[in-house]
């Protein structure tokens, strides 16, 4: 059991902005490390116009060590920080698989188990099904998920992100060939992102032909 | 269309132990980035006793990038140098995830599917699908596999690293509740870790729910 999971430390998201050159991942890893955060994972989420936003999951021991990492991060030159916030479960190396692969050995509950581990797998803080016809519907949430979701417009069905103007940001995605759309949602933290947004719509796809579409849209 | 793809780079594994403590992940990238080599994904594939074992994807722009990568990462202190090899494919953000996408949407070609995406899912050189009932022949094989595949036992059936005394290295997994096995291999590179034959395994599992057991057992 990690020292995370016993309550020790924390996990957090870390992402970046930085100057796309040799040397510039070497200066955030340095500057993490001389924070006191141990780095777990480490994913380029793009790389244009000169710029790479990176994202990084490190385990700290306590909130002090955090603040060090957002000071170091600061002042860091060319970096920008774009977020640092909490996450609730180690990455592990292959976190969508092992969520895969408990759908394909129980299909009957395989949007239960992609709702109940979207919130991990993507640092969000809820995540919901919903049928989108004749209106929107939840048809079941993950803890966490408020009483009564804020949703965006879903329609026409597409892969969309979505900022409300309380702050919480969105993303959906539908299940091809059906009404239903996976929302999930994330405040404190940076909106989604558009690779965030094609991982949550290619897990959608690989879960709904594991599922068939006649379970989706039951 | 990436450099890499373009014929002006190439793309290597990097894999070193070394010491887990703040900042020696950081003299690594930095390592890496003076030699000139651009970092692209860095997975931690183990942290046991006092040392990490890291896995890098970089783009080098040419052969003597790589060898100053080799002379800078040998020379920096705690480093050991597990492996540096070419890689065929650029990871992407989810390459898994991908393939796997591939394989719902056509689950009849999805074995073939799995075999050819193998080799650049795990920087490997080959791979194979093996029917061991009643002895082991080959039912596919991706390209670059040899005429006649070197195959270790296979039997009895579990998830396996096997490496041969030719300097062949093989990771090997059955299709759950068939005599079909998935394998592997590598040669001028490190052995396949844990971390990658669970990895493996899990996406045999994927891919065999979708897939059929009464197809991959065909």
């Amino acid at each position: 059991m990690s020292l995370v999971r016993m309550g020790v430390g924390m996990l957090l998201r870390v992402r970046v902005s930085l100057p796309d050159r040799p040397g510039a991942l070497g200066a955030v890893t340095r500057t993490l490390g001389s924070a006191g955060a141990d780095i777990l994972q480490v994913t380029v989420l793009e790389s244009v116009s000169g710029r790479a936003l990176d994202e990084f999951t490190v385990s700290v021991a306590n909130p002090a060590v955090r603040d060090r990492v957002s000071a170091g991060l600061e002042a860091a030159p060319g970096v920008r920080v774009e977020g640092i916030w909490e996450t609730v479960e180690p990455p592990g190396a292959f976190p969508d698989l092992v969520v895969l692969s408990q759908v394909a050995v129980n299909p009957g509950r395989g949007l239960a188990t992609l709702v109940d581990a979207a919130p991990a797998l993507f640092s969000a803080e809820w995540a919901a099904l919903v049928e989108t016809d004749p209106s929107p519907s939840v048809v079941t949430a993950s803890w966490q998920a408020p009483a009564e979701p804020p949703l965006p417009a879903l329609t026409p069905l597409r892969p969309r992100t979505v900022s409300l103007p309380g702050g919480t940001h969105l993303a959906a995605t539908p299940f091809d060939g059906t009404s239903t759309v996976l929302v999930i949602a994330r405040d404190h933290a940076p909106a989604f992102h558009e690779v965030e947004l094609t991982r949550l719509t290619v897990l959608a796809d690989i879960v709904g032909a594991i599922v068939g579409k006649a379970v989706v849209s039951r």
